[in-house]
């Protein structure tokens, strides 16, 4: 059995699969390619058990095989070599002998029986979404994953249909944040929880092209141009998140988020590292945010201008999580929105765009004085 | 006392200074800027024990003090400062207080006792050599600096004065580089060895301005622009090592470097882990490159155009060597003089500069059939 193929086409096909193999696995047949070629298409697969990556190329071949090959090994003798010819040959023994024009590699490979089989998802249930919406979604709401496993649903990412929009929901119980994407409604109201590692990979491989979604009870499949990407969903009920969203915080704040967010990167500095407190002292027009290191005798106070509409008031966050908050609000002022330093506290972009609405929810901290 | 300063010039000089501080330090007075404020002139100044930064802005300050203030602190409050005036004002108890326009911030400083003083190096020997050419001495030479403790000398760079010009030399027992700039020529011969340490801070500090070299017994300076950079030499005896440059090889290969080094960085994923193992076998107008790793059952060989006058001879080598030599040689074409299998092999540039010379000399490995 031989195929030829040039090595750019396939280090291009390689490096959209590679995410999927794992670098460290008990299971050493996960750090392989699965080549599948079939009337003259080279199918190239890799998964980890959770997610897994698959896209085909044209090849000429003079037969179909299934094999399984060494993927770093294979990924990197091509992202070494120039653009040429290469021919695969398998030969006795497991091997595989590639040619190309200077020189000649012999690898082993694996028969495909111990590859795990990659679920396909039938696509009875599928929507579309542009790849450029999915990944800002994605990107503004991932942080707030739970990295805790005490609760597997909250370590995902909730993607809710509804008739409202399309809504994305992270929270590790401290802070809370929930994207609705507008453009998308369903009749049906159907709840399913993408783990961290599919998002973080799906993140990196979003174009501004459209991505198909086909979801199943068990899996959901994403398919961007010619790569599909697989992932299992976390069969856990998500928390009903909603009873924690206050319905009336009646205290406004509306402050610059590029002034806040630098504030708030001094402060970190000061905050003690065990509690990381900062506190928010809001007064009509002034906003002081201080810190104190009692350990290392450090603090500090900055004043910032601020539109503040409600009673005077003292309260204390995590610095971290403001941080991370701001960081992903993404709009030029930002509305914390009050009602008492115990009680959650809103926080929205000042200004909404009509197909979408962003909303993160942060609890405070009891402050130490 | 009290001082100020524009927060951007202060961020420049700390920027400058802080690589000295050191990142984990039984000692936690090493974690802090000096500062030395006398007549006007603010002097900060850091060291680990082994390097040594140093330099002065002009402040408007109202009295002369010396203090030692958190390094790490005072450098991030600053970078995240926009820019403005900063106020220092010391206050009872050993706080000191910074006030911007917005902010203010106490921290506590420590009084300058038992801050290590800092050796100042007289100038009566000294040399000036253009930072570029020091720069690029530095940076084709500091790869074969020795990682193991057992010879202290060989964990440095050799700089020796002689009549033919000024040599810097590297070496680990299994390469070795000589690099001599024969614009610098000295009447007294001298060896001096620079720690590794010093010769990583530095090349990061060079720039095309000229450098001033000062050199005592003990220690030796370089004055860069407005900034003093301070190191203890090594006070060990460096290896004779001109009695391991082979005289005359007589055997010669001209070869392209960066196809060289593409085939090297192949070879090395076929290379047995433990040997690191590549072999050259060499014929007139032919290289043949190849390896194997017989516990996973892949090998691998290439082909090179060459230009050899020689006997047909095959000689092995460790990859990483190689890999490192070509990566590090800067040269369109390299030359390889070799004696024999078990003898020392001398790489070269194919063009040598007047003002410069080049020489790299590796060991080969015994080939394992």
């Amino acid at each position: 059995m031989e195929f030829k193929v040039n090595s750019k086409v396939l280090e291009k096909l390689l490096s959209k699969i590679i995410p999927a193999v794992p670098n460290r696995t008990p299971m050493p047949i996960l750090e392989n390619f699965l080549f599948d070629i079939k009337e003259g298409a080279l199918t190239v697969s890799a998964t980890d058990l959770e997610i897994a990556l698959r896209s085909s190329i044209n090849v000429s071949a003079d037969d179909n095989i299934k094999m399984v090959i060494p993927a770093r090994l294979l990924y990197d003798i091509l992202r070494t070599l120039d653009e040429t010819q290469i021919k695969f040959e398998t030969e006795p023994n497991s091997k595989l002998k590639l040619t190309t024009e200077n020189g000649t590699y012999n690898l082993s490979y694996t028969s495909p029986e111990d590859f795990p089989a990659i679920p396909s998802v039938n696509e009875e249930k599928q929507i579309k979404i542009s790849g450029s919406e999915l990944k800002k979604a994605i990107d503004q709401t991932s942080f707030a994953m739970s990295k805790e496993d005490m609760r597997p649903a909250m370590t995902g990412t909730l993607l809710e249909f509804t008739g409202d929009g399309l809504k994305f929901v992270t929270t590790d119980g401290h802070r809370l944040v929930k994207l609705v994407n507008k453009n998308i409604k369903t009749e049906l109201e159907e709840q399913y929880i993408i783990p961290e590692r599919a998002i973080s990979v799906l993140s990196k491989q979003l174009t501004d092209n459209e991505v198909k979604i086909c979801l199943s009870k068990t899996n959901i499949s994403f398919n961007i141009g010619d790569l599909e990407f697989i992932s299992r969903l976390i069969g856990d009920k998500y928390p009903s998140y909603n009873s924690v969203i206050p319905l009336e915080n009646e205290n406004s704040m509306k402050v610059k988020t590029s002034d806040l967010l630098s504030t708030i990167k001094r402060m970190s500095l000061f905050s003690a590292s065990s509690s990381k407190q900062v506190k928010f002292s809001i007064k009509k027009n002034n906003l002081e945010v201080s810190a104190e290191d009692i350990d290392h005798g450090s603090n500090a106070k900055e004043k910032i201008a601020c539109e503040y509409v409600g009673e005077a008031m003292d309260i204390g966050f995590n610095t971290s999580y403001v941080n991370d908050v701001l960081s992903h609000v993404n709009g030029e002022e930002v509305i914390f929105k009050l009602h008492s330093p115990t009680k959650a506290c809103i926080i929205e972009p000042s200004s909404i765009k009509e197909d979408e609405e962003l909303m993160m929810l942060l609890m405070p901290v009891r402050l130490n004085n």
